[in-house]
């Protein structure tokens, strides 16, 4: 029964990321169509729809556009970071920058960003500030992100509060409005935001870990682009820092990155960040206790799980 | 009255405009700081309280935020144009791109344009499509204008429908805004609307013309930008385009910039753009027949003038 429903919710959300991104200027449609269809774990759309459900929501309609935003929101910035890393690869799929130059990427992201604006536009204000705060709190964080990696300084506080502004608030807005939608009490509201964000915490800190110790192929990308540029999950461990910086600034001319990954797997760093992606997993269990049983709270819970247990 | 109810509100959207760029993250308020207080004419702004003003609205603090929101998205994507061109100078100051480089210049000009939409959120869903459609025209007519540059190629027909969506949409969209928040009837709506799509057409038209003839002193950038890459005035006259390109291929070493524009200086494309533009200017008179006369109505047509005779 569920699982019939998310799926009609899923497919309704791609269906309107695809046709959202046509456009006459061909290039703005087959890039946004090239991104968009590159797939992706679509978690994002599925915390709205979710949150929509478990709140009790019976029409799901409501939901899709902003469902389909927030997915439309992390999609635009994807095509920014890959000019910003000089990415080539994204989900196993050539990326745009790659593949159209960075004019034309720096555009297509923009396109993509205008189309968050246009999915949202229909809901009443308070959506669109939900919104537009976790566009803001996404920026700020990748800017401070991209500051760390500049200064190739960066501690535990900092990392939380980057994935915390660039991942969590995301999820959270998603959880948010999709709670609001089915007229949610306030605890619910509440809760089901507080599980999402911390589900969000949880999802970014594993997928830095994957970055070091997960598998090329089947993350579609290669492993260690966020480490060659002193960012990712090596933050969770103060000291070990300075010493993959260390080790960077030495090895340059010799493979430093399988060095460095070869010393920060052994530094324990991993093992700290693996207990702290646990640590919010148990906080977004926890917030999920306030909200009656469902089928949906049932899918929330199995997602915590799929979060920290993934291996791409 | 007018000049004082004017400056008034221009005072107030500049306020919002430097509030709204606030943030813990330093640089971002940095550089949202530095472009915005770098000046510009806030033509459009200025559009959307005239139109409020022309159409009876009597409490201009209903407009600020929507006219700061028109001056924001083209903040940002004079941040984001910056980069694509590699430009230096932007209004006689130093580009966000050049100071801060290309990573956090992209940042910044995403940042900006999130705080469009936080501008904007507070306004019924009516008033956000309309901005979201601008937006959207507004990236679709930058990315024509990159591929035309790109293919050496650009034809009359083209070439108005770039300056139609990168410009005149959201001079547009400023003014149909400003008349509905003064519940202004369908007729005074489209009339203004009309007005201010045709002022955008007349500004881009003359702006391409400084590009090849103004004093690069007064203009704060350097003069030829434009030509530089295969796009502007020269547009308008199909033939000359060729003889530019052709210019460029051939006098690539020997100060191909110069020799390129002197040739277009020579070949009247200059004077037909010029009328082109006066074409676009009567337009814009026409359109305002149709509003009743009004202290606001009259500051509209002097801007007529201005945009057609502003020699930066």
């Amino acid at each position: 029964m569920l699982n019939n429903t998310l799926a009609y919710g899923l497919e309704a959300v791609e269906n309107q990321l695809q046709s959202i991104v046509d456009s006459d200027v061909q290039l703005l449609a087959d890039a946004g169509l090239h991104i968009i269809s590159s797939g992706g774990k679509r978690l994002r759309p599925q915390l709205a729809i979710l949150a929509y459900l478990a709140a009790g929501g019976q029409d799901l309609d409501v939901v899709i556009p902003a469902a389909a935003a927030v997915e439309m929101v992390h999609t635009a910035t994807l095509v920014h970071d890959d000019i910003n890393d000089h990415s080539l690869l994204r989900r196993g799929k050539i990326t745009v920058h790659a593949k159209w130059g960075r004019t034309f990427a720096l555009l297509a992201g923009d396109y993509l960003f205008t189309k968050v604006y246009e999915l949202m536009a229909a809901y009443p204000p308070e959506y669109n500030g939900i919104m537009a705060t976790a566009c803001i709190r996404l920026v700020e964080g990748e800017t401070m992100q991209a500051e760390a990696a500049k200064a190739g300084v960066m501690d535990r506080e900092t990392y939380k509060t980057i994935i915390s502004r660039k991942t969590a608030s995301l999820f959270e807005a998603g959880a948010r409005m999709g709670s609001m939608l089915a007229d949610a009490d306030e605890n619910t509201i509440e809760a089901l935001a507080d599980y999402a964000y911390n589900l969000g915490l949880t999802f970014q800190i594993v997928d830095d870990i994957l970055d070091i110790i997960g598998d090329p192929e089947e993350m579609g990308k290669p492993v260690g682009a966020d480490i060659a540029q002193h960012r990712g999950v090596m933050a969770v461990q103060d000291g070990v820092l300075e010493e993959v910086v260390a080790v960077t600034a030495v090895a340059e001319a010799d493979d430093p990155l399988a060095q460095m990954m070869a010393r920060l797997r052994e530094s324990g760093a991993v093992e700290v960040a693996r207990r702290q992606a646990e640590e919010m997993a148990q906080r977004a269990h926890a917030a999920l206790t306030a909200i009656p049983e469902s089928e949906a709270r049932q899918e929330m819970v199995a997602l915590i799980d799929m979060v920290l247990n993934r291996q791409k």
